[in-house]
């Protein structure tokens, strides 16, 4: 199968066209100050031309486009039903009649989480496994799952995409999602730098004059000894534990793939999470697999094929 | 349909004949001091063969005797796979076998907690929803989920009946399951003593006096204005809460069903769980209702008829 992919990112729109489980192209657009998606649009019709001319192959020859977007999304009617403060037109505009329009294609839109579960079960870490749990460590916690082989969406296209959204500290902090104490609240991305500068002895730590304070950041000066990364890494990382405990106890996987940009720190935070899974997890059957996701950036695009594959109601 | 059902409980077993989602009849068998499940079945085989005459139907008329046991089981295959120190030796039993020769009738056994929901969402108070998480109160904290109107069961038959095994307060209680701070160590029947004892102020408690400190003693105690008791019971409807919404963002439900003696107050506690969902929950779609079981001890035994019904593999 042939098709054309989009993973639709916070600063970045990954542009791809996947054969299989073989990215025969790709590129990426940067998105950080658009405006809207809308605006976009013109800009990824032609990277998508150039990318189809290049790999030689046509869109009459394709089987659909599929898009992973950050967002509640249903995929079985094709609706955006909440974005999370970006690419907030995207819920009034018509995808499928772009789509058919420029490349006289079907579309399909789904998780952008969930697709890169579906790239790492169709081509990546889980490949061939039926169960499961995918958990994205960045800005905010993304999470999907996958049981008996089918993707876990429930009544309103939002199960398990709110694994990152698991009250695992219920005195904890405050989330952006309303809740207290999920995961992504203590240790995510957008949540990092109040609890680094909350913690004690923030003021004499290196982290203190750091131009910016992400998980490289941190990891780099847990790695040199300063006290408070320590810390904080150490408390970041029983939060993911937790958080994959939670999931295995959620949806009974085989496999729990981490992915995200602080998965350059896998060894690390693999074998934290795989020794607390090993004691916390109740799994009479096994020990389930704990492993970082194999296609980085491009995981998303390779869920294409999945999806397009995928028996669903409409496309 | 008719069935004969039986509901394998900590200190009894309920056995009933229903014809689709009436109960024809019910006995219950006390099984507190019972040696074993096997040293039961002749008991159980003669209140079953009581139930049936006084009913007026015969074994020959049921497709099927359905049974809700406390523990994971694989319905798929028949198996029992993990017992929580009750009828250990139903692991080894041929129950299979006991029902075809006593009265010549396929079996199905399922765990419990899903059996209730099943119970509740054919003939109680989920009736005809298709989108529902049951979480019962009692010694543990059971869960079930039902999703697009299936039973949630994964690749183990251990999802979703470790829902009271969500750990949501990661630095809190030891769970006996080998987590911390699941929901059923933050509050439920046995980890209710210890939480009281720890509690400051206990000893100037009415609390230090009772025989015994369950949830009824409890909410009575707090109801007449004891402070500890008033601490403590707001710290289970905290949890309980909390557990909830950690449900709702796993299986995206439209309704959820507390079950359990305890309910006795379901006022205080669906008043309290209702206004946290509402606050809490990540739920654009909407607010999912949260109630209690209708059909107290017979939810179990009323799921017989919806279990015997489900296409599956093999009886």
């Amino acid at each position: 199968m042939l098709a054309l992919s989009l993973d639709m990112g916070g600063t970045h729109i990954g542009c791809g066209v996947v054969r299989d489980n073989e990215l025969l192209g790709s590129a990426s657009l940067d998105s950080e100050r658009a405006r809207s998606l809308e605006s976009l649009l013109p800009r990824i019709t032609e990277v998508l031309r150039t990318l189809l001319k290049d790999s030689g192959v046509t869109a009459e020859g394709c089987d659909g486009i599929a898009i992973g977007f950050p967002g509640i999304v249903d995929v079985r009617n094709g609706r955006i039903l909440s974005t999370l403060k970006k690419y907030e037109d995207a819920i009034d505009l018509d995808l499928k009649q772009w789509a058919i329009e420029q490349f006289g294609l079907g579309l399909r839109i789904e998780n952008d989480a969930r697709m890169a579960l579906l790239g790492e079960q169709y081509a990546g870490a889980a490949q061939g496994v039926q169960d499961v749990v995918m958990i994205t460590l960045g800005t905010g916690i993304g999470g999907a799952a996958m049981m008996l082989g089918k993707l876990v969406r429930g009544a309103h296209a939002q199960a398990a995409c709110l694994g990152g959204h698991m009250p695992v500290n219920y005195r904890g902090q405050k989330c952006a999602c309303g809740n207290v104490g999920c995961a992504e609240a203590e240790a995510s991305g957008w949540s990092l730098p109040r609890i680094v500068r909350e913690t004690p002895g923030f003021d004499k730590s290196s982290l203190a004059s750091a131009a910016q304070i992400d998980f490289q950041t941190l990891f780099a000066a847990a790695r040199k000894g300063d006290a408070v990364a320590g810390a904080v890494q150490q408390h970041c990382l029983n939060i993911w534990a937790v958080n994959a405990v939670a999931l295995i106890h959620a949806y009974d996987p085989e496999v729990v793939v981490f992915g995200g940009g602080v998965m350059q720190s896998a060894d690390v935070i693999l074998s934290f999470v795989e020794g607390h899974v090993r004691t916390h997890a109740w799994t009479r059957w096994g020990i389930p697999r704990v492993c970082a996701a194999m296609l980085g950036g491009n995981a998303a695009l390779l869920g294409a094929v999945p999806l397009l594959s995928e028996n669903l109601p409409t496309l």
